[in-house]
C-alpha cells in the first residue's frame, strides 16, 4: 500500500449524514470521498472531493462514480444492488459490503430467514401477503404482534402494530405491500454494535444502548448500562451476524435484550435489525473510540488494516430531530450551550431543510457517569430548536 | 447565534495543511470554509466547500473571499496585513487575528520589541542592518549568536549562526536584508503553547515539548516533561503574550526552557517566536484534546464559545518530512503499519510533491507513558519512506 496525492478515492452511494461523516473521517487518512446522490449540494458536498448529482439505482451515475473510484460503496439500502453488481463487473471497480448482502438485508425477510438459518437467535417471525395469513401468524405469535413492510422501511416507517384480529386488515393495508410479522418483543433494553469486516479480521466496538422513542433513536450509551454477560453475549451475535455477511465494512446490528431468558435460545439476546453500513447508534464512536465507525469503514472497504475498537471514555450522544410541524429551512437556534459546554460536542449535517423528525444533527458528551451523562446531554439537546 | 445550512463561513488564506485541519475540525460544526491559495488543488481543496486560486497577497482574490465568508483568517504569515485590513474595511468582513498583530509578527524585530515592551520576557536582541553593527551586537551578546532575517523566514529558514567576528560578513550576506541578532540561548528544552482568544475569554492548551532538527519541528511530546513549575510559568508567559495581541484565534507561542535560570527575568521561560495562527506543536492536539487547536481556532475567529483546553491523555506526534533528494512527485510507502498500530493515527496532507525536508503529514498515538510513546511514534514514523 502507498500513499499519494490526490489519494485513494472511495465512491459512496449516497450523500446524507453519513457520507458527510465519512468524508470527515477519511481526509485525515488521506482517502478522498466521490458520493452520487439526487439532492443538489446534499450534507456530504462540502467536506467531500466531489457530487454526483444522480439517483440511488440509476446505472450511469454509479458507472461514473466507479470509474472515479478504487472501490464503490453505500450509505444507504435504497443502493441498488442490482446496479452496482452490473457496475462492478463492468469497470472491475470492487463493491463493498457485497451487493448480495444489500439484496438479503434490504428485504426484512429475507434478513430474518438468513440470519435463522446461520443461527443467530431472532424473534419470531412469518411471511405474511394476505390478511387471512397475517391472522392466521398471529395466532401462533400472539397479540399484540408487529407488522413490518418487507422492503425500504426505516425509523420506524412501515412498521404497524397488531394488537388483535380486528386490526389485521387496516394494518395490511397500510403496509401495502409484500410483508412480514414478528413477535413484539418484551425488551429490557435496545443495544446495538458496530460490527467491521476487514480484510481477513473482524471485529466490534463496545456494544451500545439505544433509547428509542416513536420507534426513532434518540440516546445511545456506551457502553451499554447491562451486565458484562449480556454485553459478551451481544457480541458474540453480532460476530455470528458478520459470518453470514459478505465482503468488507462496518455493520450496524440493531439487538433486544429481552426482559426474561429465552427458552430454545443460548440467552437473552435476539437480533433486531442490520444495516449495511454505519448506522446511527455509533455516532458515539467518533469521540468516544480512538477509531470511529466511520473511519472504520474507510478503512474495511479499501481493505486496509481495521484500527482499534477499543472505548476512550463513557460516551453518550442525542439525535437532534426536527421539532417542527411542517417542512421549511432549517434554522437552529441555542447550539452556543452546547458549545460551551466542557466535553459536548455539537454535529450539523448541514440540512438544508428541516421537517418534523428529520435527524439534523447530534451532541455528543464524554465523561464517567452515564446516567449524568444521559441527563446533560438530553438536556443540552432539548435545547436546541427550529424557529417556525 | 443560529445554525443553518450553508452554516457560517470562514475565509482562510491559504489552503495548505493548516488550511486542510481546520476544514476537517470546521465540518462537524457545521462551518463551511472557502480557501485561497495560489497552487491549483492545494492540501485544503478537497475538503473545504472551494478553493479560490490567487496569491496570498492578491487583493481581488483576498476581496472575493471576503464577499463569500463572515470572517476572514489566515493559514500563513505571508497573507498581507495591508491588504486585509483594506479589504476588511471595504467589505465590512472582520479579519481575525487583526492584520495589525500579523504585521507586527511578520516583523521579528518589531514582534520582539513589542514583546518585550508588553514585560514578556526574550533573548537578548538587538537590530543589525550593517556587518559592523552585527559585529557590535555581538560584542554584547557574545558568540556563538544567532543572526535571523526579519522577515520571510521558516523552519529556520532565514536563521544564520554566526560564531566570531569572521563570520559575521557571510552571514549578513546569507540573510541579504533587514535583520536582528539574538543571543544563543542554552536552553534544556524547547516549549510550545497553543494559546487562544475568544470573544471575551482567553485560553492555552497543555505545555507541548518540541523537539527540533536542523531547526525543524520533528516531534511535540504533551505535556511537555516538565515540572509543575516550568509549566505553570510557560503558560503564565503564554498568558502575557496573548495580551500583548489583537482580535481573536489561536496562536502557536514557542518558548525556550533555559538551563540556568535567567537574571532579571521572573523565571526560566523565554519567549522564541510566536505564529498568529494553528501550529506544527499543536497538531497532537486533533486526538490528545476534547478540542483540537483548529477546532478552537475556527470556534474563536467566529466569536463561538472557545472549547475546553483539557487533554484527554498523554499524546506525542512526529512530522512525516520528505526524506527525498529532490523535489518529485510524492509516493509513500509504509503506512500499513501505523494503520495497524492500535492509538496511532495517521495524517496525510496531500501534497502532490515531495521535496527536501517537506511536511507531508504526521503520526499521532496517545497512552500513558510518553518516553514510551516518543520512541514508538518516532519508529511508526522513520518507517514511512518515499519512493524516489
Amino acid at each position: 500500500m502507498t500513499r499519494t496525492s490526490p489519494g485513494p478515492t472511495v465512491g459512496v452511494v449516497g450523500g446524507g449524514q453519513l457520507g458527510r461523516m465519512l468524508g470527515e473521517a477519511a481526509a485525515p487518512l488521506g482517502v478522498e470521498l466521490v458520493v452520487a446522490d439526487p439532492t443538489p449540494d446534499c450534507p456530504a458536498a462540502p467536506v467531500v472531493r466531489d457530487q454526483l448529482v444522480g439517483g440511488f439505482e440509476d446505472e450511469s451515475t454509479i458507472r461514473e462514480l466507479a470509474e472515479r473510484a478504487d472501490v464503490l460503496t453505500f450509505e444507504i439500502e435504497l443502493a441498488d444492488p442490482d446496479a452496482l453488481e452490473r457496475v462492478a463487473e463492468e469497470t472491475g471497480t470492487p463493491v463493498h459490503p457485497a451487493p448480495e448482502t444489500l439484496r438479503t438485508i434490504q428485504d426484512k425477510l429475507v434478513q430474518k430467514r438468513r440470519l435463522a438459518d446461520a443461527g443467530v437467535p431472532v424473534p419470531e417471525f412469518r411471511g405474511v401477503d394476505t390478511t387471512d395469513e397475517l391472522r392466521e401468524a398471529c395466532e401462533e405469535l400472539g397479540y399484540p404482534a408487529m407488522l413490518k413492510a418487507r422492503t425500504g422501511g426505516y425509523d420506524g416507517r412501515g412498521n404497524v402494530p397488531v394488537s388483535g384480529p380486528d386490526d389485521a386488515e387496516a394494518a395490511m393495508d397500510e403496509v401495502a405491500g409484500p410483508a412480514m410479522v414478528e413477535e413484539m418483543v418484551d425488551f429490557e433494553r435496545e443495544l446495538a454494535v458496530m460490527g467491521c469486516l476487514g480484510d481477513g479480521e473482524r471485529d466490534t466496538f463496545p456494544v451500545t444502548e439505544t433509547v428509542h422513542r416513536e420507534e426513532i433513536l434518540r440516546e445511545s450509551v456506551a457502553p451499554a448500562r447491562a451486565s458484562d454477560e449480556v454485553r459478551e453475549r451481544a457480541r458474540e451475535v453480532a460476530l455470528d451476524v458478520l459470518d453470514a455477511m459478505d465482503g468488507r465494512g462496518v455493520f450496524g446490528i440493531e439487538l433486544f435484550q429481552t426482559s426474561e431468558p429465552r427458552s430454545g435460545s443460548e440467552g437473552e439476546i435476539l437480533l433486531n435489525e442490520i444495516a449495511p453500513r454505519p448506522h446511527n447508534s455509533g455516532h458515539w464512536t467518533i469521540e468516544g473510540c480512538h477509531t470511529s465507525q466511520f473511519e472504520q469503514h474507510v478503512r474495511a472497504v479499501l481493505g486496509e488494516p481495521l484500527g482499534t475498537t477499543e472505548i476512550r471514555d463513557p460516551t453518550v450522544s442525542a439525535n437532534i430531530l426536527g421539532d417542527v410541524d411542517e417542512r421549511q429551512d432549517a434554522v437552529m437556534d441555542g447550539e452556543e450551550s452546547v458549545l460551551s459546554t466542557a466535553r459536548a460536542h455539537l454535529h450539523w449535517y448541514g440540512k438544508r431543510e428541516v421537517y418534523p423528525l428529520r435527524k439534523m444533527g447530534h451532541v455528543t458528551m464524554t465523561g464517567d457517569d452515564r446516567d449524568g451523562l444521559l441527563a446533560e446531554v438530553g438536556e443540552l439537546r432539548d435545547g436546541l430548536t427550529f424557529r417556525r
